[in-house]
């Protein structure tokens, strides 16, 4: 039985169209599999419009107090059920989930560096046995980038180290990262230059040479760790070629 | 296998000391049982910050499109993870749940009448076989009041009618409303005046008498409507003496 665990990006969450046909292609994958989303700008414009401040540093958004509460209620709530609903119109039986339900990502507080990063969640452990028997019983999970701590709060945990962490725990798993660009590219502005296989030390000299675009470091990062630990493929393609991910970057 | 569903209302949710003694009592509760939560003041609060202005007529909010959107942050993010994270921290394996979320409960939005309702939904199925085999797994299920349309859209349900109708589908259950009075009180400046038994005749009595906060009209309704429908036990009792319920009021 093997998994398939998407992650779609939060760019493609924004525009409905592309929602619509990446959610139409999800259903068609033969079960068991998961679907994580991220946030996209809505948490921000959800900010704006409430007059919290966005706290960053360094470029990367710190989750306080109010964040925390945001995000809870764009990821967990607006975004996550918009999807399951559009999800259960298209016969799909999914289940929405963040961490805390059913326990199923534990996570502590990041440790204080440099950086406070505030209610950041950092993941313990992935519970695969509740992911088996939901899928047992028929279900499709879809996650929301949420964890908890195990004592009552939750956190904030990125998608893409969600889906990667989930993967690796079930074992074996297929990970698409599908996003706004065909694959990883060669010439950022030509979506032509497909690298359609990307092994790590390409990659290694890539970014030792700065030519990877900045963005695309963490999840790159994320992939090869993966794939590492025992993902058995990792694609990157574009949210509209998950039934044809080799259209866009394999990672090997 | 007798069930309890416990109906924890709005007030309760937004008085923070309250809430944790009534999840330690949730949790002493013999399994199998569910959690239906209503929305308290926090779905207004946020209107309010986001400049949405709330459409009210005859006293009764009306969920347009601005308002679907506020409710299904608010009850399905912030409301349902908070307290399924509170629950996972005291021991109970709480599962968060939207109607939409593995078709749990079916809705139509409720047909025009005098008054345009919005997207409000009247439920037409609980899915009772899915509340079951999570039970099974050990999973105790929290639902927040939304429902879904199976065309893709969410609705807004009151959290007293999902606790009724998912009471009465399960069968001979227990159906426990917990909220800021200790019972129906005769008197309603003193809570010393609870009357221990209400059944249909003396309430139709006291309704027709004007005997009746209005505020309580909807919620006795739907309690005698479930009580007659096939629920075993229907109670309405404080937040704080759900281990007691016969304390507060019983319907016969």
């Amino acid at each position: 039985m093997t998994w398939t665990v998407v992650k779609i990006g939060g760019a493609m969450i924004d525009a409905a169209n592309t929602l619509q046909a990446f959610l139409q292609d999800f259903v068609k994958l033969p079960a068991p599999k998961i679907l994580v989303h991220g946030g996209g700008k809505m948490a921000t414009n959800l900010a704006d419009r409430m007059g919290v401040e966005v706290e960053m540093v360094d470029g990367r958004r710190i989750t306080n107090e109010a964040m925390l509460e945001i995000v809870t209620m764009v990821y967990g709530g607006k975004i996550n059920k918009s999807i399951v609903a559009k999800l259960q119109a298209m016969g799909c039986n999914a289940l929405g989930l963040s961490g805390a339900d059913a326990n199923v990502i534990l996570a502590e507080k990041r440790k204080l560096g440099e950086i406070n990063f505030g209610y950041a969640g950092d993941i313990l452990e992935v519970n695969v046995e509740i992911l088996q028997r939901l899928a047992a019983s028929g279900l499709t999970p879809v996650l929301a980038p949420l964890t908890h701590d195990g004592k009552g709060k939750m956190l904030n945990t990125n998608a893409d180290t969600i889906a990667a962490s989930v993967a690796v725990t079930l074992g074996n798993a297929r990970l698409i990262y599908a996003f706004d660009k065909p694959g990883v590219l060669r010439s950022v502005d030509d979506p032509t230059s497909i690298v359609h296989s990307l092994d790590r030390e390409l990659y290694d000299n890539w970014k030792s040479g700065k030519l990877i675009a900045n963005g695309m470091i963490p999840k790159l990062d994320t992939g090869f760790s993966a794939l590492e630990s025992g993902v058995a493929k990792v694609w990157l393609c574009h949210a509209n070629d998950i039934l044809e991910p080799q259209k866009g970057t394999e990672l090997c």
